[in-house]
């Protein structure tokens, strides 16, 4: 039986009662690191070519990442040759770090300088694997042996720096698997770079802590990264960076945690690119602090761009539900979620602060669109159906003939089990409700209002019948245009007709018809409701009612026939 | 400018410094909830049909859930019938209970009991939206308006469920949007609805704290669970349940710490379908116990299938480097990462306590495998070709022609710039070190061994040519055979020749060749290295002599001829 959890050992954690990192907020961005063209590019099946590293590094500057890792020169000659390119054809703005990673050993530090020549400002980042796996089983090193081949680097990193003094030097040190280091000698090692490298003495230097694979909860690296924070030494003079990856999916979650527990910087890719589960997402991470006020400093409204590059360039694509970023984000399909969100979107203004049910970010910030928000499924209520019918062809409905719509429409869609189009929502809406019935169209009406001692009536005449047709006369008297017509039908069709709900709306000034009418009817037991555009209130109500009871008169007749 | 944080505000956060829960650990599963055929189903844009649902619920069932959301039958057809199948056809084990939400509304209730009558373990959920955002824009109500609300669904929910004893009901309450609903006020709903329900008078009840969307990091939602699970009346009666959505990328952490600040139950889905960027991934969380040695009650060694019928069901494609499911989580294309796998692999028995690098968990475990971990690509180094050649094909080759066979593959890979399959490397091992230059073979060998005044020389009678070719005779004497070979060679073609390195390896005995040597050697300044494989160990070792130098020799005979 292969499935045995007992083959499993929990990671260690440091006892830390003092913490503070729980009680901190983040209030501004982080420096970001993008490490896409190595980190990312390491992780591809193909991986990038100098060209395509050109064009993300190109994407990276003008998003507003000011360092950026662009490679493993002393491993691969394509990075080799990009930072030639890049510092050759001088395409590295002035504000702009490159920062390259190489091994600890002399000869791949050695190449390292030789590819970052003539570099303005540069980073130059070695790692050793700290923890007891790699020390125990992959380079039979003890402790002393392990920080040994950090510091002997760093020497080295000093040495051939110091030969190239045209470039302003960072040097970056990385105890690889930190997360899974005794945090005590993550420090000590940390503290014998220093020892070298000397931040109080003015070189820039940054510490940056990886979770090189995610081995515990998030608030557990935060206190690693709280403890480093605390115990080395010229903290002042050292920038603490993290670089976390998603084995357990809290990549993020431990990025913002170690953010609020003392790191100045933050490594990650766009998208979340890199080993296996990936880098830490700066997407996500920067857009979080976006949607909680904070300038995250990048501009993610190119976010159709970012999706488009990096998914031709890993081709790797983007999960439909990725935060911010995928295609179903900003989208609501059950029904109350959509009566909400219509609700908040009807009440938002341009300037206001945002706060829209469902949708923590507006989807214009991103460069998506508000008409993505409802799709209409079996899932979906009357928000839904009203929206998309008020978004796509400006039919205002009142909420009882929404929900007799929606009924409707969830009926097609469990028929047919998919996504129901806002114009299938439409023809339904005109077919079931708009459309006039045969020999039921209003032709004309005389209406007239007698000051006598019956008080507010009104005689009515009404011509109706298509065109092709005899034309009907029907003469009713009532309080009003409706109700006269309504005595008319009454007199005629020998039934029992009321009116029970009736809503009338204007469509403003563009529009043929002006005024659009919603009734519901009631014709002996029958419950029947229509909907009528006209150049006049009058009409429409009118032609509404005439619309309803002919609806019925018309199933009557078939049934009859059925019958006979 | 649509771009633009300022039109965000950050949520407001509880002032806990007493919090406890960072100091906790997790040591055994939560009460895992699935809602995947709800939550997950009302994000799809094609939902799932009666017989969708009924494959996926046997699945959740059989990989060992215990409580399964099947929907919300009150608002669907679909799941009002997916309901009645499921109690009337006997489907639901005995020790599982079905779960469906319904809005807070009496005939909701009402029909949601419906569509429950004769279950035998059944979860009514209601919800109620408690945040200020929902009631002030959305329900146009004050705090008491929206406990009220609670209080009466509650009311209904006991009157109903009375009506139905021949169930054992559970009542579960979701004051929706909780993590973004100050928590006081939840507490007092909270409280306002167990003042109904009397969870301590022996009534189950779940309350369960919705991060319906993802507002916060997730040290803020875990004390916000905490304080809940401080304050709240009957807290040893009632099960406390999370709910946690990703638009923050955090769903899985915010559950983690969650977990550890009370919380006894946790809602998701498999894979992490749901509302907009999704609901909680139980793989994840669940696979995150798992590594860390805690038995996460569930079956994931089914993985593929998981993958399989989500992905089929739901339509929408597992991401490439989803945590422990994706097809990429398992590989390794960097040549350090590869070298440190493999030794680590080496040294891995059946039965240990798992310590690989880079790989959290034991790919087998979930159906996978380590063939999977290697590719090889421009960022391999020697490690990746030594471990897919020794996987493959069985040849393990010494380190420094593992690092010269690197080199090799890696410039084919820079030329490609893809990925370098095992095949090819295979061949390219093939043609560049063991196939046997024309007129180098080894036909006949003659060792003699005097015991005379030379102590241990050798004389040597060695016949070499390809069988359509003259044979070649050369005689030499050394210590051994390989070195009179040497001395023959060079009495031959008046080259210095000299072996630098030599590796034999017994290839076992299930192979016609029972022995590799692997051989490096200079022939005037030129290296060169060959591989052989033979019946004897002598003969291997002689014919990768033979092939190394008649490499050399081949080389300068098309170099004079280009001369010429």
């Amino acid at each position: 039986m292969s499935f045995d959890h007992r083959k499993y050992r929990p990671v260690p954690v440091i006892d830390k009662p003092d913490r503070r990192w729980p009680s901190q907020r983040i209030e501004k961005a982080p420096l970001w690191a993008a490490v896409d063209l190595r980190d990312g590019n390491q992780a591809l099946i193909k991986p990038m070519s100098v060209a395509q590293k050109r064009r993300f590094f190109q994407m990276l500057v003008e998003l507003g990442f000011k360092e950026i890792e662009v490679g493993f020169p002393s491993a691969s000659q394509i990075d080799f040759d990009f930072c030639r390119a890049l510092i050759e054809e001088d395409l590295v703005p002035d504000d702009v770090h490159i920062q390259v990673l190489t091994q600890a050993r002399e000869e791949l530090i050695a190449r390292t300088f030789e590819s970052l020549k003539g570099a303005k400002n540069a980073v130059v980042h070695i790692y050793n694997a700290t923890s007891p796996t790699f020390r125990e089983q992959v380079f039979n090193v003890d402790r002393e042996g392990c920080k040994a081949i950090a510091v002997k680097a760093a020497g080295w990193v000093k040495e051939y720096a110091a030969k190239q003094p045209e470039t302003h030097w960072t040097f970056q040190y990385s105890p690889e698997t930190f997360s899974a280091t005794e945090t005590d000698f993550a420090v000590e090692v940390i503290d014998a770079v220093n020892a070298v490298w000397r931040p109080d003495q003015g070189q820039r230097v940054i510490i940056n802590l990886p979770a090189t694979v995610e081995v515990s909860t998030p608030n557990v690296f935060a206190d690693q990264v709280e403890t480093v924070n605390d115990r080395i030494q010229h903290r002042d003079h050292v920038i603490i960076s993290v670089h976390t990856h998603d084995d357990r999916g809290c990549g993020v979650a431990a990025a913002e945690l170690a953010v609020m527990a003392g790191a100045d910087r933050v490594e990650g890719t766009l998208l979340g690119n890199g080993e296996r589960t990936g880098n830490m997402d700066l997407v996500t991470a920067g857009m979080n602090l976006y949607s909680q006020g904070i300038d995250p400093q990048i501009d993610f409204s190119r976010m159709k761009e970012i999706v488009a590059l990096v998914e031709e360039i890993t081709d790797i694509q983007t999960h439909p539900r990725h935060p911010y970023a995928g295609d179903l984000v900003f989208s609501a399909f059950s029904g109350s979620h959509q009566d909400a969100i219509r609700k908040c979107l009807a009440r938002y203004q341009e300037g206001d602060i945002w706060t829209v049910a469902y949708l923590p970010i507006d989807p214009a910030d991103v460069g998506r669109r508000y008409e993505e928000v409802v799709r209409i499924n079996s899932q979906s209520g009357k928000g839904g159906v009203a929206h998309v019918l008020e978004r796509d062809f400006g039919i205002d409905l009142p909420r009882w003939l929404q929900q007799e719509l929606a009924g409707v429409v969830q009926q097609d869609a469990e028929q047919d089990g998919g996504e129901i189009t806002s114009e299938r929502v439409h023809r339904r809406f005109n077919s079931d409700y708009l459309s006039v019935p045969m020999g039921w169209t209003l032709r004309s009406y005389d209406l007239n209002r007698n000051a006598g001692p019956e008080k507010g009536a009104v005689q009515a005449q009404i011509s109706i019948g298509d065109s092709s047709q005899p034309v009907t006369l029907l003469s009713g008297r009532g309080d009003g245009a409706m109700s006269a017509l309504v005595d008319a039908l009454n007199r005629r069709i020998a039934s029992d007709v009321k009116v029970v709900s009736f809503d009338e709306y204007s469509l403003g000034d563009n529009t043929e018809a002006n005024a659009m009418a919603c009734i519901r009817v009631q014709v002996g037991g029958v419950t029947q409701s229509a909907v009528a555009m006209a150049s006049d209130t009058t009409a429409a109500a009118l032609q509404a009612i005439l619309s309803a009871v002919g609806r019925v008169e018309a199933a009557s007749t078939v049934a009859r026939a059925a019958d006979a």
